[in-house]
């Protein structure tokens, strides 16, 4: 069996905490008048179909902060804040910059880097992910962004193009997520897959499921995955 | 004054010491009766020809390690070392790999990390970064390459897409160099520049400059930039 050299990680939801990290910002940017935890429940649900239109070919390739921030803009009037200014708005798309690790990130992969290569492989742009690891001390060897391949996940360009700057096979690499679409098309690209149990990305009345049955392993933390792993 | 946010490092030489890596594995792998010195310094003066046919569109987008080894099969006949297996071959360009750092280096990079974003930008492939980064514990916040704009320097768009992947203007960036050129040529883009004095990078006979007039500040190791940057 071929040794897995490298990790690759899913970012938001799977290392840190958006829902939470947006909200906050959303709270402290707008002021209490707002629903911040619906509004970061919808500029998050915007995000698929804002990927998707340039995965589609709809928009040229277009980084995550500028899809956010059209989103944000589109989602703001009916949140009340219609009048939120310049400044503002493009403070809150910083939000993504500064989302917290959920307890577990640091210290499993802390543990993960000393026995393998670690890196995010994120659909954030990389000035984001650079920011996110410094505010939140993620240990990375290196940032992976979809910005580098000018494809988000899931295009198989992410996975193919991660194996390939750090120069492995595709099986030497474990995908890591906590979203089965994301395994599922990193599976298909030859990547080996781990699942982590978050059940606390969605916020309340969202169950995601407990194990992923196709992925080689399953955890509820970036900690067990480490002793998983021999780490 | 637009404040400073980021700098990226040119590798060889400047953060690590390539000759002496490459003649301990030269000796290593092909045994004392090779003048390993000889061969480092033959295989690094094949870098910039074998770059430039790169830059020249001579050659395809070609990985330096793909280079290093088109260099040293043309080397190893005049170095007595026509019968070099392939084995032997493949594991001598992972010599670039593993390049210690300079003494200050690590120490350098760990203050200057504390404070401003720190990245390579060098001319080695992702992977090789990624490895002689895990090596030597070099700290950076991610890792960038040519290979990630399909050019090498001194094109521009080397330095124009570090300052670009990182979401800054140029002038937020500076460039770090033991060589004049990189410099000449990152300033040309608008990055802000510091020279480092390594006199030991060639080997006896070679004498670089004590300075760069040209550049914001020249130091002789990284902890003393630090030290000039506040970190």
């Amino acid at each position: 069996m071929i040794e897995v050299r490298a990790l690759v990680f899913d970012v938001f939801g799977t290392v840190v905490d958006w829902r939470s990290g947006v909200a906050r910002e959303a709270a402290r940017l707008l002021g209490s008048g707002v629903d911040a935890e619906g509004l970061a429940d919808a500029w998050r649900g915007a995000y698929l179909p804002s990927m998707d239109r340039v995965r589609r070919g709809e928009l040229p390739w277009t980084g995550l902060d500028q899809l956010h921030r059209a989103s944000l803009d589109e989602l703001l009037p009916a949140f009340g804040a219609a009048d939120a200014d310049e400044a503002t708005r493009a403070e809150l798309v910083l939000a993504w910059h500064r989302l917290d690790p959920w307890p577990d990130s640091v210290a499993g992969l802390t543990r993960l880097k000393a026995r393998y290569i670690i890196a995010s492989l994120s659909n954030g742009n990389v000035s984001l992910l650079v920011d996110m690891a410094k505010h939140g001390g993620l240990p990375w060897d290196t940032v992976l962004s979809a910005e580098l391949f000018g494809h988000y996940k899931p295009d198989p360009e992410t996975y193919d193009g991660a194996a390939r700057l750090l120069g492995l096979l595709p099986e030497q690499v474990v995908m890591v997520a906590a979203h089965l679409d994301d395994l599922a098309a990193a599976r298909a690209r030859g990547l080996r897959t781990a699942y982590v149990h978050r059940p606390d990305e969605g916020g309340p009345g969202t169950d995601p499921a407990r194990s992923d049955e196709e992925a080689d392993v399953s955890v509820s933390s970036l900690e067990e995955l480490a002793g998983h792993l021999g780490a």
